[in-house]
């Protein structure tokens, strides 16, 4: 039925963040074969960025208990590439304090064309400096606000002042960390960071918590965010985030190609659902809901009560677990 | 966050739809403790109308083949109230053709307050015709159009026409069959219903095929429907429906109780999820986008290429297909 339409414009960019924010679930184990087949898939779907892990310094996180992408170093990006042609631009996430200053060569030297600093709004001073650093190593920089659904209006505007007036980064994204945001609050938070960021793209991630990823994603763009996060099968933390085979089909844009996003799901994703859960499970709804991170979620399905929903339901609105 | 808040002078209604259309899935073969947890439920929850099955002749389907819920005979539905006090209106859906007036005893001698006629756009005559018996027997009465996202405005407006001037149902709801539609044709289809039926109300039944079944609740609602449909954990043939759980979270009205939902998903649905199959499937996501019946995915979930959907997607979009 009716879908976005091309040719009016305005120039919509896509986000792939399947390997890092999927690696949120296993501590980026996955194999080889695994980021190499979403990296085929993406590059030849037409999506335009790539982010295919967090960047860390290997001083704070062991490689014993973490997978390569908590790292994504350029040596192993570069065998994943192998030879095959870039269409898609590759970067990486960065949290605040994790990463030094060494971690990044400078962009001439590296496979990376783009690093988005991941922040919340509390560390903007520290998140600015992160992305000026990134940004003086000839990397396109970025920002994302991250739990913001739990920030004020008067913080807000004050974070994304600074952004605007001491960055060059070329987009900021509003990050649905609890699934907690309505059609009406994207609304709002979209309308509040272009008033602000003059000079900036708007972006937009979703999480699924209320089902709400892919149509909150949608009204993202109908009100004039430009960037939008997106993952295969919606993989990601909890209850994962906007499907990128749904967001291409709505863009009907004839520069993505659904297939090979198609085939690499029935190739990669089928098996690994068997493996490591995400999506739409009523605790995360009951944590979507409630506008509270979903650990206690994610503890409660790593127990022996996963599927008690009805108790935790009663657990997280009783009074008195509020009242100490 | 921002949920549709009470007060505002609109009178919203919520039907719950869990054993009418989950029983798509199984024919209807649910136990009487799950039929019964159900309604203890839906009857506990605030909900105002509850469709507990379809009434049928029995002339038509076999009782071997089909469970209790696809004739829903009043004697039955007597032995699942037993002695709890109704706060629900019960009532039953029936099909064009699949029911005879013997089927229906006068409303005063009946456990049942509604029925609700499910049509193709194409049948409407019958459906006024078998809409009008029903209210003759003293029944509220109401329409669903099913496959709307196949018909054309011009045939569409003839129809509703016909509706206003020659029934009397409380509603008359637009189904998302093929679970096809976008937020603008949901405005479009909401505001040409508004238009044609002055003196009914206009609900919706939303589909999940493309995970947007409550977000195109909220757009309904939002463009000024007043009725509702909804099912407990979304439960549903193929993809599924809009979840009763996240409804009337996003409802918010003090009238509703969340808690005995919540009971009941524990209870009875976790279980059911591991016997019988619903929701968001990339096969049906397939039909949805393509706005096609989920027939034909359905049939690949049960054939041994059930996972196979790169193969299926290249299988319904290349043109040999459909050049014959």
């Amino acid at each position: 039925m009716k879908k976005k339409t091309v040719g009016t414009g305005e120039k919509l960019t896509v986000f792939d963040c399947t390997v890092r924010d999927g690696g949120l679930i296993n501590k980026w184990q996955f194999s080889d074969t695994m980021v190499r087949n979403v990296f085929e898939a993406v590059n030849a779907s037409g999506v335009e960025y790539m982010e295919i892990g967090y960047r860390a310094s290997e001083k704070m996180f062991s490689p014993e208990e973490y997978g390569p992408w908590r790292f994504s170093k350029d040596e192993k990006i570069r065998e994943i590439i192998g030879e095959t042609p870039l269409n898609v631009k590759l970067g990486v996430m960065v949290d605040i304090g994790r990463v030094e200053s060494d971690d990044l060569m400078p962009a001439d030297e590296s496979p990376l064309s783009f690093v988005r600093v991941a922040t919340y709004l509390k560390d903007m001073p520290k998140a600015i400096s992160l992305a000026n650093l990134i940004a003086d190593k000839g990397y396109e920089s970025f920002i994302n606000i991250m739990a913001i659904s739990t920030v004020n209006d008067y913080d807000l505007a004050k974070g994304l002042k600074d952004i605007e007036e001491q960055t060059n980064v070329t987009a900021v994204s509003i990050v649905d960390s609890y699934g907690a945001l309505m059609a009406d609050n994207v609304k709002h938070l979209v309308a509040t960071f272009k008033e602000s960021l003059t000079s900036k793209h708007v972006g937009f991630h979703a999480h699924n918590n209320m089902q709400l990823g892919f149509a909150n994603t949608i009204t993202a763009l109908d009100s004039g965010a430009t960037f939008c996060d997106a993952t295969i099968n919606g993989i990601g933390r909890a209850a994962g985030n906007c499907p990128l085979e749904l967001l291409l089909n709505y863009l009907n844009d004839p520069k993505y190609n659904l297939d090979p996003v198609f085939q690499v799901l029935q190739k990669v994703f089928i098996d690994l659902r068997n493996e490591i859960e995400w999506g739409y499970l009523l605790p995360y709804m009951i944590t979507g809901m409630l506008n509270e991170h979903p650990r206690v979620a994610i503890a409660l399905r790593n127990s022996a009560e996963k599927d008690n929903c009805g108790d935790f339901f009663r657990q997280l609105t009783t009074p008195e677990c509020y009242n100490n």
